[in-house]
């Protein structure tokens, strides 16, 4: 398997604990996205978005879309689950991602901090901006998980949530967001970060990290 | 079973599509986005985000995001499917939902365009930076399904692709997005529009609409 991705995307994080619960490893490659590389045509057939990651799989399939990519390895391979069994918890813990995989990080991202820049924007005010959209999201976040006991964001065992969660919090640090308003949402932090897996998945463990 | 909403929310509208492919029906409470009624604390309390759609459910249970909610109601009335059986198909579908719905929607929403106003951009700025989402993100969807034979996005019925590539088609028009560049989508979105569990859910045919 093949994971293309970079080491600060917070959906390539995502994808790389996934992996790492499930015990698959991955060759990964990696695309500098300041400097575009993943606007690069070999990389716009594999994925028409321009953005990462994408996994390519036996057989030549290629996957986009890290929680498409999440519940697909979580489907392809069962062991741990990364979804409760019961349907309402499961669209519970799919709702928390997509707060954060919807509603937060793709108003944050590179392209749409750029678009602001061109729109006139001093830095100050691009910073500013990513920050409101974290703490704005993350805000929510604490609330919907407020009332579960944990550790992890649902329940004792880390789920697609925790896997949005941890690489969301690493941006909102980066954009200066005072993430100890968040104590629910660090508590589900410390627990992932106990587990090798996510350990191992961290931005500045990566070979491309710098 | 209740639908929290708006007509012409393009979330709200996937899932009232999924209600009608399912067969099911829903008292809709409607929330006027513009007027701010979604930010009511009784509402915050369901719905953290301050996001419609939310569904109520028997036993008080309640569910948020538009795309959980669909693989919810999938999983507990599994007829007509939404989503293929085979994994890679699967995932290729949520890879184009997601396209759309974590790509394309959250950053042309009401909270976001009211952000870019706050900052100073004129109207006409603000309508450009919509209408640019809108074209960008719907491009690479045309290049995801043009090898697909369709008529529907991903085969000969209606998927969670088509539930939100209506909707999100429809704001494109409305930012003055030239869908005829469109062909691929264009071909899915009519296939689905002969469909009246579509035809019923569109935004001018909700009591809200204005």
């Amino acid at each position: 398997m093949k994971l293309h991705g970079y080491f600060r995307s917070s959906a390539s994080y995502r994808v790389r604990i996934a992996l790492n619960l499930k015990g698959l490893s991955a060759e990964h490659l990696s695309y500098h996205l300041r400097k575009g590389e993943q606007r690069a045509p070999a990389y716009l057939a594999l994925n028409p978005q321009g953005l990462v990651p994408t996994v390519q799989g036996d057989g030549g399939i290629v996957l986009t879309q890290s929680l498409a990519i999440i519940e697909w390895l979580d489907e392809t391979h069962p062991a741990p689950p990364l979804l409760p069994k019961d349907p309402l918890r499961r669209a519970q813990v799919r709702a928390f991602a997509q707060a954060i995989a919807c509603d937060v990080h793709p108003v944050q991202n590179l392209k749409v901090l750029a678009r602001l820049r061109e729109l006139g924007l001093a830095e100050e005010k691009v910073t500013d901006w990513a920050a409101w959209v974290n703490r704005d999201g993350l805000s929510a976040c604490e609330k919907i998980i407020a009332g579960e006991a944990g550790p992890f964001c649902f329940g004792d065992a880390p789920t697609i949530a925790d896997l949005c969660l941890v690489p969301q919090l690493a941006n909102a640090r980066r954009f200066g967001v005072d993430v100890a308003a968040f104590p629910r949402l660090l508590k589900a932090e410390a627990a992932a970060k106990e587990l090798k897996a996510f350990a191992d998945a961290a931005p500045e463990r990566q070979s491309d990290a710098e």
